[in-house]
């Protein structure tokens, strides 16, 4: 049977640094677990328009319509900040969200034992933070027609449109409610459905999708509650279901708390192709960093979990995925520290190969 | 010379108790400051609906065109959750926002000294906190139209629509770089531009704006991020502007931070009026709080500062707001506490009455 096939979009700033070490983790799984993959590779965002004058070529895009999994770097960074809307290197991204249908955006909000002190909030409050926010990915505001700015009156007007089918957010919410079965079947559903009808529409359809799931307890919140209540108390929550929208301002609100960004990876998945493994692309949830680009100072953990994300979501590997977690908590517990994990005590950070050397040791 | 007219819309749940210690309150300036208000009151909410059927009746919208200032309580319970949409509490709410062009819609996170430890940040991240956020409150996805569910394909579609014209961001933009030059001069605009047209309109004008002000630094930041730096370090912060549903959002998360929902007042000032005077509506951030209805243990404290922001907003009595401020930190350096605002140590909270009793003493 022919290897399963990885396609590495490593993209812009610390993007390529990061994926580096992944490219080691993987080299390691081949040859001390058989675990082998095809890795192409290609590029996208800036590094793409840079090449082609688009942030992503067309047979890039076929490429990642045909692998098993895509791996994401990063993309964007102040270079571009000037490029017109249609050519910025997010719409790389955005088009292969949304060509490959990846519905499910999986971000894990997890505080790590042995960096609980980096959150802002309070230690007792994050030690042992565990949710999962599904976001829906390809639908509402983000993709929504009509959109864009015209004249009307002599006055520039801006428009853009939030639109959901039902089916859009009952496939949705099906991932979250599987979701929560594994997990502790708690789900909480968040939209605006005082203010906005598609956030009754949303309630309505989770409500009902409920039904499949009587064991899954499920409640709803106002997502300007759920905002608050995340600051407040987060470990209230095992699995949360919101929209595009609020997905991407909720989860990174919920990733803060955490108090290391350069921790969390992403899953966003789709439908399953012929040969079952959902389409799917990994991908930190930090972003380019342009400001550390280049001194080898990024943490390619968030990264290095990307891809057991991969391992456990795409290829039915979650005993491989646990032992490449498993090697992360064991130097994050000895101590091991990039520059973004140093406390006030000091020390000398790691660089991210060292960071990279230490994880495959633990291997 | 006529006395400036206040209209009490003291709304559901807690909205009666705590306004009934503004009265107090205002009874107080009358008496010992020679600062007479007319005052007259109605109904909004779920009072109205169970009145009238409404959620506000048109004479009330009527008076609240006519007087100088609203005072509102709170809207909404759990006995109003079925209603339809066009009837629910929050219409009335919005109602009062749209039709009295309540365009700029203040809302200041502060961290009172006293209670700085309620926060779930770290203390020294919250300590002397004063964000000012300025949420567009006319436009956006909340009014924009079309809206609705409709059948499409044998299916149910939500749609809201994100609209904002150029006068509609300009005129709040104003609102918030006035703000500004009384502050710190620094202002943070925040929206979604990177994947939002409407977006790319609001920086855009913002920027323009600033033409204006030149002595205000300028930043801006996308909405996620925003959520982000808030929960980091919020005291980067001077003032923000953003817009409707972001703002919902984003001025509930830094609303948590304080860790003191019970102290924040908020105001929603619109077009001056033929005395001068802008439209203007006053309310605490906090909701009407059905699980404590009736018990006499609401904190009357974000109510009464609504009023102190009336008195500094519409009747340009910036010392008579000062007093009444001074003597709410006062009593609450001394330790006064309604039950919200009791930490693990314990000890016998006050009531609504008695804090309103102590503040009345402190003045
Ligand atoms: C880069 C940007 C387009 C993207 C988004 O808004 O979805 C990012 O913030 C994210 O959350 O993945
Ligand atoms: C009650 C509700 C309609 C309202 C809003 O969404 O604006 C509230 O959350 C607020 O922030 O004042």
């Amino acid at each position: 049977m022919a290897n399963p096939s990885l396609l590495i979009l490593a993209g812009d700033g610390i993007g390529p640094e990061v994926m580096d070490e992944v490219k080691r983790i993987i080299g390691w799984f081949g040859d001390k677990r058989g675990v082998s993959f095809d890795v192409s590779e290609d590029l996208v965002g800036g590094a793409a328009y840079d090449k082609h004058g688009v942030p992503l070529h067309d047979d890039t895009m076929a490429k990642a319509q045909e692998v098993d999994a895509v791996l994401l770097g990063a993309v964007g960074g102040p270079k571009y900040d000037d490029l017109d809307f249609s050519v910025k290197p997010e719409r790389g991204l955005l088009r292969l969200r949304k060509e490959m249908d990846l519905f499910a955006n999986l971000r894990p909000a997890q505080c790590f034992d042995a960096l609980a002190d980096f959150s802002s909030l309070k230690k007792e409050l994050v030690a042992g933070l565990d949710i999962m926010i599904v976001r829906e990915l390809t639908s509402g505001v983000y993709f929504g027609e009509p959109r864009g700015i015209h004249m009307e009156d002599n006055m520039r007007v801006g428009i853009n449109t939030q639109r959901y089918t039902e089916a859009e957010i009952e496939r949705g919410a099906r991932a979250a409610f599987e979701l929560a079965m594994k997990r502790d079947k708690r789900l909480c559903s968040m939209e605006k459905a005082n203010v906005m009808e598609s956030g009754i529409l949303w309630r309505d359809v989770v409500t009902e999708v409920h039904a499949d799931y009587p064991e899954v307890e499920l409640s709803h919140m106002y997502a300007d509650n759920g905002a608050m209540q995340l600051v407040r108390a987060p470990k209230q929550f095992d699995v949360i279901y919101t929209d595009n929208l609020f997905g991407d301002i909720l989860s990174d609100c919920a990733a803060m708390l955490t108090g290391s960004l350069g921790m969390l990876p992403s899953a966003s998945l789709g439908v399953p192709m012929e040969n079952g493994r959902p389409k799917a692309m990994y991908e930190p949830v930090h972003g380019s960093a342009p400001d550390i680009t280049g001194q080898g100072k990024a943490n390619p953990i968030a990264c290095i979990l990307s891809f057991a994300m991969a391992l456990r979501y795409s290829f039915d590997m979650g005993g491989e995925a646990d032992r490449l977690e498993a090697a992360i908590e064991a130097v994050l517990a000895d101590g091991a520290r990039t520059g973004d994990l140093m406390g006030p005590e000091g020390g000398t950070p790691l660089s991210t190969t060292e960071m990279g050397d230490v994880i495959l040791a633990a291997l």
